[in-house]
């Protein structure tokens, strides 16, 4: 638990790991600091009633904790007898976001499903699962491409994600759960590989904040999201080169 | 329905009804063009168990739709057998807007609960019922002060939010369902009195957008929101009167 | 909230709104004192399993309260994760009401809801959404016909309904809430604009009751039905005229 | 199967059970014609929130049908996940009925639970629900007191329940399955020993009906309601000499 | 309730009253002691999914407990809102025990259902529910027979169920509640007619047990499920002269 | 997925990670060949109501599946409202297991909260989570003694699972996924260190078996978890050291 003390427009070392799982379409182990998610990609030879009969295809994603993944051991939602709304807000998030890099018409008429479990949490769950999720989905693309199952590339650019926020004052790039519960502003942003923005979710936890954070905290974001990206592609040679 | 045509950086009409329920301690009826939210403000003198003992209170939001509120009729939550993942999301919203702008100690140990119901839905619900909810908790404020039950005034700015978006290749303020539902960027922004961010959830429904963009649409809701503030002040001095 | 005394004799002050929704093919908000009900009407193409290639349609309703409609806070079914039993009786009686005076037949293979909504409640609001109902039912086959949609006209009847009971010992008709909740007999008729019973229920909420005490009350029902029927008839006439 | 042909004013061949259960505090299996309910009563030294400290107790029922009771089977709520609204409605009815003929200061504070568990349903299953309650409840109190738990009486007049309805345009009592679902008119009667009315529940499930069909009902249910309490009574007469 | 004091290798006495129910396929009340579970089969002229288009049928089973069946009342899973585990485990023990001595393809696309019902329980109501099932089953299967349903003998075997324990040290053939509840190991066996074994489920409540208990323990369960077959013999020849 | 081929009566290849989660009180990842089990424990300084007060504390277990885990994605409960029967059988058998080698008065009033989450499936998961498990709450058991919270070692014994089956009429020690679909019998047995069974469950999956099968099968698992609790001591040792 000995961390090297990391400077606040630094991420936490990060590691992803194709391959995790023998049976997914797709699986990504990415471990962000003490925050670790198990993405997986299955794919479905069906779509939503509302898309049936357009050729087009669809992207969703659940998101799930493991009951001993936190400091706090988190009930299950089977015992509880309801749903997390927490959990519901970010499967949203993830399955909006790998959507908005991939051509439903070249995907065709089937649907891929992502799953992403947290196996430990540290702060920033929601965007390391993006982050990784987007590593299982290329990875999963690449295996119906090479069964012939797909003819055009349907994932049209890349996306990552990273947390920024105001922590005592100061902007903080990436934040650890110590530092998450503590901020005056929290902030997650995805963004595709060409540096675009796909979704800002910005959240005044204690202080409103000026125009001026957002762009400060929007420029940090920027430099991690450039980091992760580069992991991302390495991950997905070394997985080619199986 | 004729509408007279409305420039893309205006608001839609907008009409804030204060005391609409007889029994809630506050309640806002609030109108933007065909989209109508009924707040209401309950008290409840109990905080949750994490609050316990500390002195201070809360402030919650629930959301819901009517079910004939839209084009399309909504199955009640209750009928479905499972909670509606988007109400979810849209209530924590609500709740952690207004939160912004209450200081707990002076609210003492109790929680006022918020409801916002949608009665008719024409796009933009989200937002009006955040800027509908202010109006019904400071006069629900005001009561609890009447009463003697507050010494110290709890609320300590005021707060509103609208949507904005790209729609065509355009900026607009506030969007109506036919807008919203062909945006390629969809943005909602809630901002205190004083000009500060609450909250900022931008979407790329379509397309990734560009930083220009975030700039552009920030200063578009800086101006619907400085608007709205002016209608909810005369809302809630109108109310006083009474 | 300072209202002229009525007579022991005499229904609350009623108002019924037509077309108080912009989107569902009828609606009619009724006011009754201070109950105060959104009824509204949408139609489905289909119907369920058991009439389906009868050539026969269906209309069945839904009722709900506003959480924050009454002097207590109503915790919504979403949130408590199970149906409300009172309002699942309320909305079988709905229902029943209804389809006595609809010939299924010519309503052609369709279903209409019927949404009955309690936006502010103040004793009454299950014959309020009766009598409301019947009118945004009669609007909405009106646009079907319109339409062509429905060649004959499927409503061989009006219907209204009121409550009635014993309060203190008198007879009282259309309790209000305070009168309601001390009654000693307590119970709801539902008739035809011919006079003719639909639904009786009677229950004695303290002592039980002779039968000249029946044949009083739904003396009194008659009348307050009787009243009804023409403010019913007036709001569609005037709806007509749009 | 083979049935003596009844007259349409004789109720069913009715027999009562008393003690059916080992365990239970009361119980009574009761049988009218090929309709067969068992009826318990527990009781639970506790009574609900709204009660505690009032020194009074409370009465309340469960309705359930066996999946094989029926000609179609009934899946049971537990595999549907949710609750079966019919059998909410009549289980308040049975509460309520009971409700009407305890006096609540003398029970104490504690609640006692009644079930009724339809074992075969041939119509009138919520009537002889009640009729067969009334009787494990008098029992249940019988023993209470012979404990010395209770030192009056808390029983102060016994209630029956038939259903009554016009059947191919005649008056019928106690109607079985075949009769009720082809009945123009339903109606259920539950009245205590002495001739009083606690409930009275009509519907024209075809046609709507006159004022003196229902006077006839009635007339027709008070002999039902005149035979079963004499089966009652010498049920717990049997019951006494053990 | 006075007992005859029974051996420890003797089961209780037994009873099986087969076409309790009239609307049911088959069923079969089964009492051992004070144990008594109704069980009964319905006929679905449909198999679940994974079996379409196969030619062969399927048995499946539901277990259930009525509320006032035991000591202690048990609340009902509709009430609770969420299913019961221990049931879902029986059922599960259930549908396997009969589907063991059923040849499919002979029963034809169609599914048995077969419902387990206890009425009051003292001990072995998932072994009695298995036994009676039996008899419940063979009946509706010897129905289908005569109405031509069936061209050859879908049931190879027949099967029954017992439980043996140790009790206080002493090896205990079919344990009542009093027993169970302070067995050291307590075992459910469920075999064929002609002495094989379906199903073994052996718990050590309190102390792990050696290998030499399992083989007594099996011996005693033998020398039931013997009897029971003969008990469960007669039961269907007398069904059959009916 | 080449894996050398293994003899019938030898075990798959076997690790066990103590402490891979940072948080949990005690965890252990336990991989069978292909299945991969995440055991953890959560300590609660609670007891079950049934508890309160006697001094002795509790242990319990939940099992859930990761979606992806398996060929064929399972979809979550959360998602299909309602609770998995298996998963429940599951979580109750290792409960059982766990507490037969605790001894509770040495726990004190404390719960023990077991999660058993699948990450992989390739047969026999709910043995290897026994097994992972007691390795999970040895090691926080020693953690709770490092921190004086325990006087006394509560740990009675050690205990492990494993399956054995017979597949295509020869006897195996545990089936992986594809022998375990293909099984004729199916059979899980819990034993502890010393050699004592604490749990045996058989099930003719398709033909009913001999009492020397039992035997035979009895001692294969035996043999199997002789072996297991070698690698379940060696796990424990080297987490010592840390």
């Amino acid at each position: 638990m000995a961390k090297t003390k990391r400077r606040s427009d630094q991420i936490r070392e990060v590691r992803m790991e194709l391959n995790y799982l023998r049976n997914a379409l797709g699986s990504c182990m990415i471990c962000m600091g003490g925050t670790q998610v198990l993405c997986s990609v299955s794919c479905d030879e069906k779509v939503p009633p509302f898309l049936k009969g357009t050729g087009g295809g669809w992207v969703t994603a659940e998101y799930g904790m493991l009951p001993a993944s936190c400091n706090q051991r988190i009930p299950r939602d089977a015992s509880r007898g309801k749903v997390n709304g927490r959990s519901q807000e970010i499967q949203r998030l993830i399955g909006r976001s790998l959507r908005a890099i991939v051509d439903f018409k070249r995907l065709g008429e089937r649907t891929l499903w992502i799953d992403c479990d947290v196996i430990q949490g540290d702060g920033g769950t929601r965007t390391a699962a993006i982050t990784g999720a987007f590593v299982a989905l290329a990875d999963a693309v690449r295996k119906l491409q090479e069964r012939g199952a797909l003819t055009e590339q349907p994932i049209i650019d890349t996306v990552a994600a990273v947390s920024v926020g105001i922590v005592n004052g100061k902007y903080q790039l990436d934040l650890e759960y110590a530092q998450d519960s503590i901020a005056e502003v929290d902030m997650n942003i995805v963004m595709t590989g060409s540096g675009k923005i796909v979704e800002i979710q910005g959240t005044a936890e204690k202080t409103p904040f000026e125009e001026r954070d957002l762009t400060a905290l929007l420029r940090l974001a920027r430099k991690g999201i450039r980091e992760l990206s580069k992991v991302q592609k390495a991950a997905l040679n070394k997985g080619k080169k199986r």
